[in-house]
Parts: C-alpha cells; structure tokens; sequence
C-alpha cells in the first residue's frame, strides 16, 4: 500500500489526525531508563505502543538517534512499529536535500535501511533533488513548505511574483511535483492563516504540522485552517508534550492521557 | 584553531584550493575491495592519505556512508584524517536544516561524535535553525547559496525584491549570519556568473565550489570568477573525476595523479 493509502486509512481507523514526533533525548528519559544501552529503543518502543491506536503516524526525527549513535536502535524501533502496529505509517523526520546522486543514497538510508513509509525533504536545491525519493513509488515525499519555527520568515515569507516563497513552494508541488501524488507538505502550526492559504493552494493534499504544544501553536485555529472539507488532511504532529507528559515509570501510561486529549481536542474542530 | 584558521593555513602551506570529496560507492571500488566489511573506510583513507599534501580540505558525504550503515567508518575515517594529516579540516558535508532544538541535536552529530571541523547546512528555515551550530565558535558553518544542479533554479533563481534568492542568502550571511566569521558559502561551479556575482557580495567570504568534473563546470571560469583579489577564497570540490580516476589496485596512486592535475589545473588561473 503506498504511505497515502495507509495515511488515509489510519485516519479512518483510529478517527485521528495525531501524529506522534519521536524525538528521544535521554537527558528528559525516566530515572530507571538512565545508563540503559537500549535506552532511546525501550522507551520509543513504550510511547509507540501506548499510543498506536491514537494515532494517524509516528514521526522519528533522525537527529535525536544520531547524535547519540543509535542509529541501529531506530532500525529496530521502525521495524518493531511495522511488525506490531501494522498499517501505521512511519514519517523518517530528516529534512533531506542534496543532488540527484546523493539523493539517490539518502532514499536507500531512508526507504531500504530504515524502511521509513514517508522522508520530509527541503525544497531549496529544487526538483532534481527531490525526484530519487518520488522512484519509490510506494513511499511518500513530505517537502518543508512554512515551517514552524520564527526564523522560517527569514526565507520562506520574501516576496517573489507576487507572493511569498512559502506559498511558491506550496504551487510548485501542487501542480508540478506531486505527478504520481505522494507528496504532502511542512507547515507549521505556529502560523494559522498560512496554513489556511496552504490548504486552499493545495486542494486535499495531507499537511504535517508541527508546532503545537511546547512550540505555542493553538489546536483550534490549527484545525480550522488546516482541515479539508471532509474534516481530514492533517498530520497533526506532537512530540515533546507527549514523550514528556510523565517523567516516573508511568511515562507511556502518562503519553497515553495526553495523547487522548490532544487527539479530542482535535477532532473537536474538524467538522 | 578554527575553521577559518584551519582553511587558511591549509591554502597557503600545500598551495591548493582543491577540496576532495569523499563519497565512497562501493559499486565503484576496485575489484579487490568488494566485500571487505571496511571496505569504505580503506578505500578513503587510502585516497585521503594519496592527496593529504594536494588539498585544502577533505569533505565526506553523509549520505554515502548512512546508505551503507557505515556511520563507524565514517567516524574512522575522520579519526584518521585528523592523527595522520593534523592541520587538514575536514568537512561534513550533510545540509543539514532543522528547529533549533534538533539543530542542537545535528551539531553533536556532526561536531561532538565525528569531530568535523564544518558542516554544510541548508538556509531555508533561516537563522534560527543555523545558529546552535554557530555556538561551536570553533567550527565552520557553510550555507547552501547557489547549487550546482539544474533544479538549483527552481527556487534559488526567484526574484525577491529586485535580485535573485541566492544573492539575498549571500547578503544575508555576509551582513547577518557571519557575526562571529564562521560562515561559507556553497556555490557551485556549473555557474560562474553568479559564482562571481557572490564572490562580489561577500569580501573574502570561502566559497565552497562543487560542480567541477563529473558535473561539467569549468576551472578556468571558476577560478577566474570566484577567487579573491588575493587569487584565493575557494575550496573546490572534486569528488567522482579523483575517487574514480583508476579502477585497479593503484586506484590510490591514480587518484594522487588526477589531484595533482586538477590542483595545477586551479593554479594556473588564481593570479
């Protein structure tokens, strides 16, 4: 099944639009975890099983693995989503962007070695650079478009032909990367009406939006932006919130709560 | 030292700009090589060790190493560049962009665990994501400007405020970014108007200059339209035309040959 299909499905199956960011950092892990070889493993493992059926995807970010060189750890926290949660995508959160032959390898460590269903890329070095991802077929290609954090004016918000920059990487996708259509888009939660403006440059395509919860952004304006007409379209992304909620041995139990109410809250704003 | 420093010092002692990129595909080693478990790591570091006395730098890709769950090789190598060839800066070269708490994240990846001197990173997000890696004041932060790809175009050619995305990045490391004298460029060489257009923007900015060789670019034009007044400022990449030079077991002994050609090459347009 390609990573549309399946997001669609989870959508549908667990009537959620939470994606869960898995952004391991050992220095916020519980005292028992500490010191543990396996420690980034046990405790992702913990919070993807207390919230796989809460959620629409899991969102690894490649940075919190690699700089404590658990690179081996994610291999076998994807795989353990795969074979315990199937039908539940997995976004490799690792913003991806270079030349077509060092493209070609990024999509081997993110699709063959990783078995992610989804990449998030970044647009700047334009469509040669992304095209290696879009041959596989099957996996979705998720490109940063207005992203959450206040230096993402710096670039994304210049005007160019009478719009911002944002809304010019929005239109190229729409209409011209998306052919086989496994693209989907980065905006960020933090700016409500951009993602309104997104959402109508791009029809139904799914949005990932980070940036509620520790980043600031409010979930009602979020939905209410960033929705499809049927109520649907959004990969809402939370990650510290949740990984964090607890901080005893009851983390995932804690997880659990506070992905139950971030999902509500949600869907209290789709229709 | 910084990285400045370290670059500096390097132009002048073994007068080059060259800069030999390692990106090791194992399809494209010598038949004796093939199979051997480290087979990576020999094969750059016996060019490493080919071309140490021709080269201003050395810059590994990421991508080459992480498609092949090489990331131990790659530490060696850098290991080994650094206690065999001291004074040489290496170069990670990885693009990365992400919110500052993940940045922090990539900047122990990069500076921390493989010890890199710089690493390339992308603007997009703009300086909110580039600065955890300018609190390493040691290590050299090198921003993607003007690529080297067709697609390069497609968003960096925009007109924003009457001049084009790249040269509003250029000014904006120039006058912004390079408070503390960290920054470079990356600007490839398949464009040398523009390789000079910047040059004009940014002083005696280094520009990192891919592009030459297997990608087409010229010396003569990129030298001629990127050096400084001094006939210095570029680290020019060099990555397929050097590693691949030989086929047989004297692939070392004819990468020196292919170096020694392209830093000779560079030289006799500098002044």
């Amino acid at each position: 099944m390609t990573f549309t299909d399946s997001l669609a499905a989870a959508w549908t199956r667990h009537d959620s639009l939470l994606c869960v960011g898995l952004d391991p950092d050992p220095a916020k892990f519980p005292a028992h975890l500490k010191g543990r070889g396996d420690a980034i493993l046990e405790f992702c493992k913990s919070i993807a099983d207390a919230t796989a059926d809460l959620v629409c995807a899991f969102k690894p970010q490649i940075a919190y693995f690699a700089a404590h060189r658990a690179e081996a750890q994610l291999e076998a926290l994807i795989k353990h989503i795969h074979e315990k949660h199937p039908g539940i995508p997995v976004i490799l959160d690792a913003k991806r962007g270079d030349i077509g032959a060092t493209a070609e390898q990024y999509a081997r460590e993110a699709f063959e070695r990783y078995g992610a269903d989804a990449l998030t890329v970044n647009p700047y070095m334009g469509f040669d650079s992304v095209e290696p991802y879009l041959a596989w077929k099957e996996r979705g290609v998720i490109v940063l478009c207005r992203t959450s954090n206040a230096g993402g004016s710096d670039l994304q918000f210049l005007e160019t032909g009478g719009r911002k920059l944002y809304q010019h990487v929005a239109e190229l996708v729409a209409t011209k990367w998306n052919a086989g259509g496994q693209c989907a888009l980065v905006v960020g939660a933090t700016f409500p009406a951009e993602l309104a403006e997104v959402r109508r440059l791009v029809g139904d395509m799914p949005l990932l939006v980070p940036g509620i919860g520790a980043q600031g952004g409010d979930i009602e304006a979020t939905v209410k932006s960033g929705r499809t007409a049927a109520g649907s379209g959004l990969m809402i992304n939370s990650s510290r919130a949740i990984l964090y909620a607890g901080k005893g041995e009851d983390y995932a139990e804690k997880a659990r709560q506070a992905a139950i109410e971030t999902r509500d809250a949600i869907n209290r704003y789709r229709k």
